[in-house]
């Protein structure tokens, strides 16, 4: 089966191209042009054609370590992993680390899917009311807790912070308390912090990797903050401990097997960008600010209709509940999220996920909906909102609000 | 575990790095610079950041359908899909494909290791004294005959053509032979054909797809024709009938899981090369003539001392037999191809790969050895290299035969 994400992203695409008008609110792509230095750092080391080690070249790792130091996680090169990604760097995670897959539900697609691939027995925990990305601590332990009792062997807890899909931020005590639960039944944790530098508020996100130093693998890439999706650029930091050191060998074991290393053009990017260069810090804090403005923006359409949703905190994402809406929609025929999924792309030609796409119960009328696709079209337009001081009343976002808002008010009507 | 292809790199380069001289003829890395159209191709399109189809960009693989055309395989763009690394694809076959792998011994390292990682069963069968890569026709049958009997279902066939480790070519008549007991078993056949441009005689090799044209996948790659390893550019053709299509299905869904897509400035310049153009075209031809004349000077130094190899026809390798010198190396307490290796290293300075590290019968003094790395250490060397009528009398070039051949002959002194 084609990654959920991936495969609207190409149904949303193919519509266009039959000339329809479609809203694409389906797809995590950042939506924001290459900072030019960044593709100069690409460009200019576009002779590196050599394999290198499959960990990455040591200069490009120490500019990692540096990365993770600076954001409060000390780091030596030799525990940077990069990869063409962080989902393939996820994957060999998973590959590497035994027992069953604890899982917040709603989370991201790709999780349980690479679990089912590698025949890895998955144990769904509900997230909690503040924030998702992370399992709802009660429910932790009460499923932990009847997952041993009937035998099983949860091996390996995955936290989103900040979160996708929906669009927060787990805090401190939250974490505290996860990390607690963690250690008691020995868990490993991986980490998946690709939003970290896409806070709405402009400060880090936490990262469970300062409670349990010796057990926490950090995912990361630049995808999203610096809309790199399309290059690929995966890297992971893995603790230098016993245990981390023999975890490091087995993914460095499938990486090798699986895809060899990332591209050495790539990088040499990721080196130039992982120095904090001035003017790449301030392209993330000006990008940050327009993914906060939008997703702002796209909430209240929402609430206006009566969907309730977390409030956005980070990253491009909400995740509406049309719960206080279920008659009307049940009215109209529209019962589960993939029902509502349908009825807006084609009735209303708005494309969103259903929430059964992030494991959720598909009886909740629930959508994931990324709002990082309306800054425009074109890089111009993408760069204009950039440098915007009102991105909502741009031409181009004003008009996919307006068909957002008579999409939902024709829904609801 | 690490690849041992890439484990053996590192381990050079380590060497290297504290001041020794070693030769490396340990990695097949194709050891010659980037064309600079292709750097262009690559520079050029640093700002394309999209996620795109998972298979890759229409026109790109609309580029690789022609390309495959002209090959003799008439294809579709819908029928190729593009990863990072030829590598991918083949895990992402083997993973697509039920049954066990039946697999030519000695062969590529990855094949059995990906297998291993996907819990998946090898029947090993040995190779033909003609070529490489493909399995010994009597020997195929009774593997299989003996397999089915004991209970075990034959699944997928992987051939190499032409072959790393022995760097030959199969015939047809061979190739027409192995179609023939394919189908008998219904095999599904994975033809890696990544060295099909770098065929000594400037041939094309022949690839099974032309004689089972329902039941292959053709894989391949910008690594070892253009010396592209670094940049991980690989694809491969499905079958355009209703078994490929369920095949390109699943093999999408792993991409997709796992990968995601070929980075886009990557695809770009894939799509440059596949067009053909003429001074990409001349590029191969010189560099295929390069990789030829060196192995062909390498494989003389090893039958100068009584080694016995396949003569060289593709590709960079080679893969002696010490056999005949037997006697001689036991003295010296070299009894397995794993020792020979290590020796070579610790006290010769020379870093090949045991054939242990290819499936091959450790107790069999064998080694491949890998030509490549002989062009120079620069990128002026190795331009150097490639415009020389007479590569082998270059000073780099001849030091390090002349290292080679003190090597070899102190060993069997």
């Amino acid at each position: 089966m084609h990654s959920a994400t991936l495969a609207i992203n190409e149904a949303v695409l193919a519509r266009r191209a039959r000339g329809e008008r479609v809203l694409h609110l389906g797809f995590g792509e950042a939506g924001l042009p290459v900072l030019p230095s960044i593709q100069n750092a690409l460009a200019e080391h576009a002779h590196r054609n050599g394999y290198g080690p499959v960990v990455g070249a040591p200069h490009v790792r120490a500019q990692a370590a540096g990365w993770f130091a600076r954001r409060g996680l000390p780091t030596e090169a030799d525990q940077v992993i990069f990869a063409p990604g962080s989902k393939a760097l996820l994957f060999a995670g998973l590959a590497s680390l035994p027992g069953d897959l604890v899982l917040p539900t709603p989370s991201w697609v790709s999780y349980a899917a690479q679990a089912a691939l590698l025949g890895k027995r998955t144990i769904p925990v509900p997230i909690s009311a503040p924030a998702g990305g992370v399992p709802e601590p009660e429910q932790l332990r009460s499923r932990l807790r009847e997952a041993v009792q009937a035998g099983r062997e949860p091996g390996v807890l995955v936290l989103t912070v900040p979160d996708n899909p929906t669009g927060t931020v787990a805090s401190w005590a939250q974490l505290q308390e996860i990390a607690q639960i963690a250690e008691h039944y020995g868990l490993a944790v991986i980490s998946d912090e690709i939003y970290a530098s896409v806070v709405h508020s402009g400060q880090q996100s936490p990262s469970i990797a300062e409670l349990l130093p010796d057990r926490v693998i950090v995912t990361t890439g630049l995808s999203k903050s610096l809309a790199l999706g399309g290059w690929r650029i995966g890297y992971a930091r893995i603790p230098a401990t016993e245990w981390g050191r023999a975890v490091h060998q087995r993914i460095v074991g499938v990486a090798s097997e699986v895809w060899s290393g990332l591209a050495a053009p790539q990088q040499e990017a990721a080196g130039f960008v992982l120095s904090d260069a001035p003017e790449v810090l301030a392209h993330i804090e000006q990008s940050t600010r327009l993914h906060a403005t939008v997703a702002a923006a796209v909430y209240e359409e929402f609430a206006q209709v009566g969907a309730v949703a977390r409030p956005p905190a980070a990253g491009f994402y909400l995740y509406p509940d049309f719960e206080p809406q279920r008659e009307r929609l049940a009215a109209r025929g529209i019962t589960t999220g993939t029902e509502l999924a349908r009825v807006l792309l084609n009735d209303h030609g708005v494309g969103v996920l259903a929430g059964a796409a992030f494991g959720d119960d598909d009886r909740r009328v629930r959508a994931r909906v990324a709002t990082s696709l309306l800054y425009g079209s074109t890089e111009e337009e993408r760069w204009a909102a950039l440098g915007s001081t009102d991105p909502l009343n741009l031409p181009w976002t004003a008009e996919a609000l307006d068909h957002l808002r008579e999409a939902l008010t024709a829904l609801l009507r």
